[in-house]
């Protein structure tokens, strides 16, 4: 049998910083458990840019498209702000969930016990919160057409077009029950159904799939800015969200924001099950590149440790393992380990990103 | 002189008892400060629907035309829920929107001092916040051509379209750099301009229209789903934000929300002056119809009541009672009187939507 592929993808700003420790984890589970994975590495974002002129090389894709899983750094950076549009570090990410057809984007808002203080939110509406929100990633206004700035009359208008079929509805409406029936088996559909004909066929394509195939999973919509609403008010009413792209952008960043632990958080992005029945699947951190701390061993590596976690549960199957990671970390953390962005003013000293990562290597 | 002309469209839901107590106190400016209006009233939203079969009447759209303020309760409710999408209740204030070209939509999000211990965040993060959110209410997704549920092969596609022109964007730009000029002179800008070419251009006019007339006011851009997070996290690092129809959607409920002052909050929709050199306008509160306690006396008229304080202010350049009934409406909050929706959990006994009115006009 040969042994899982995993391609890493760093990228840029505390992308590689966070990843290294990353590595530290899998080369655990190789010397300790005998788990090895064929890891290879590559660009992508502003290195890829930097060194090929696109943020995503075609080898690079092509290689994406041949492992069990990829794992993604961070993407971006203000030396790339005035590249042109088709350019851009984002352009490599999100040309990656398209051409993998990642269509459920899996960003799971949970509360650490040991960082509720540090929600903006009061600690009882965030102790203990646990909730996944399914965004849909490969459809609607991120990449529907037309698009683009036009001339009219004597001026120019930007133009995006939202736009889903019934059978991109159904199949990330399935993985949001999928889920449920795991969890809490309760499911949220969010839309602006009373704006959009958009939303109207969301809603009664989840409703009908709802109904024909999952009618055991408690089902409920919302407006989105009812869900907006919602979240801020009192999170604990959600089980699993499943909503739209753009929409799904939104919401799972304030809800991520919200549990306070936005250094923690992972996220897993998966498609269709490839040949050898596992799925299609990119694995990253919620946090973005954060140039303005990179390469000063200040970046929190949980999110992207975390987000190996998912790949062990989602792409290998791997629960024990991914359940062994995430109490690694609990462990770390209730041991009163901080990395900088965790600090409260209690006058604690932080971890560094590497120590953080040893710390964990430490507790498996 | 002519009175200024008013049309006060109730609405469904909670919308007629709360525009019941605004009504007393245009009134009491009547009695009191000789300031007198022709008020005329009409329906909208499932009301309408109810007596015409649709949600607006052209003689009441025709009408919202002529006068100098619109007043508006609130739409929508359970027993709309099946009807066709064209006729939704949600459509009358759409057309009205539309029509009347009410493109800057002024959202105050404040949290009342009475009132921080309400809001889900914790105390320091929203005591004294006051920001303004202008949100673009003519364009983008909500009106966007092609739009509808579609065949293609053997299934339906929804498509909606997001759409701006420059000068759409120029003229909101305007309106919100002119607040800022008034409060903080500070607009934080959002959009996606790293996934949609709509919000490029945004991001451009935008930076332009500051460049060329308002150097003077700091301007920032932000992604939305940042935005989404930075409300959630320290909400009072904004002044003015300036965003597009479906973002502003959100983000202005979440920030609603956040304050804890939700039925404490306005609106106010302005267009182009008229001939008469007010602003075409509407206001309205920012929660809905509450059709699940509509008709119990248990409805917050204040967000109804601050709306017409806006007018005061906004259509009729009479800052000095908008002063004077927000102030009114502050005292009666610190002397401890609550509608049924700001009770704690200290046994203070609720105040019906009547009481909270005459306490206000006693107030005033
Ligand atoms: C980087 C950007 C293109 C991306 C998005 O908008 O989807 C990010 O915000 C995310 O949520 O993963
Ligand atoms: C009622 C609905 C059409 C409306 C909107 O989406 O604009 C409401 O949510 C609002 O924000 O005023």
């Amino acid at each position: 049998m040969t042994n899982p592929s995993l391609l890493i993808l760093a990228g840029d700003g505390i992308g590689p910083e966070v990843m290294a420790e990353v590595k530290k984890i899998i080369g655990w589970h190789g010397d300790k458990r005998g788990i090895n994975f064929d890891v290879s590495e590559d660009l992508v974002g502003g290195s890829a840019y930097d060194a090929h002129g696109t943020p995503l090389h075609d080898d690079t894709m092509a290689k994406a498209q041949e492992v069990d899983a990829v794992l993604l750094g961070a993407v971006g950076g203000p030396k790339y702000d005035d590249l042109d549009f088709s350019v851009k570090p984002e352009r490599g990410l999100l040309r990656l969930r398209k051409e993998m057809d990642l269509y459920a984007n899996l960003r799971p808002a949970q509360c650490f016990d040991a960082l509720a203080d540090f929600s903006s939110l009061k600690k009882d509406v965030v102790a203990g919160l646990d909730i996944m929100i399914v965004r849909e990633l490969t459809s609607g206004i991120y990449f529907g057409e037309p698009r683009g700035i036009f001339e009219e009359g004597n001026e120019r208008v930007g133009i995006n077009t939202q736009r889903y079929t019934e059978s991109e509805i159904e199949r990330v409406a399935r993985s949001a029950f999928e889920l449920a029936r795991r969890r809490g088996n309760k499911v949220c559909s969010m839309e602006k159904a009373n704006v959009m004909e958009s939303g109207i066929l969301w809603r009664e394509v989840v409703q009908r799939v709802h109904d024909t195939e999952y009618p055991d999973v408690e089902l409920s919509h919302m407006y989105a800015d009812a869900g907006a609403m919602q979240l801020c008010r009192w999170p604990k009413q959600f089980d699993v969200i499943v909503t739209d792209n753009l929409f799904g952008d939104l919401l799972s960043d304030a809800a991520a924001m919200l549990t306070g632990s936005l250094g923690m958080l992972p996220s897993a992005s998966l498609g269709a099950p490839m040949a050898n029945g596992r799925p299609k699947a990119l694995y990253e951190p919620v946090h973005g590149s954060a140039p303005d701390i990179a390469g000063q061993g200040k970046a929190n590596p949980i999110a992207c440790i975390l987000s190996f976690a998912m790949a062990l549960r989602y792409s290998f199957d791997m629960g024990d393992e991914a359940d062994r990671l995430e109490k690694a970390v609990e462990q770390v953390l209730a041991d009163g380990k901080r990395t900088a962005d965790l600090l409260g003013e209690d006058g604690v000293q932080p971890v560094t990103t590497s120590e953080m990562g040893d710390a964990i290597v430490e507790a498996l």
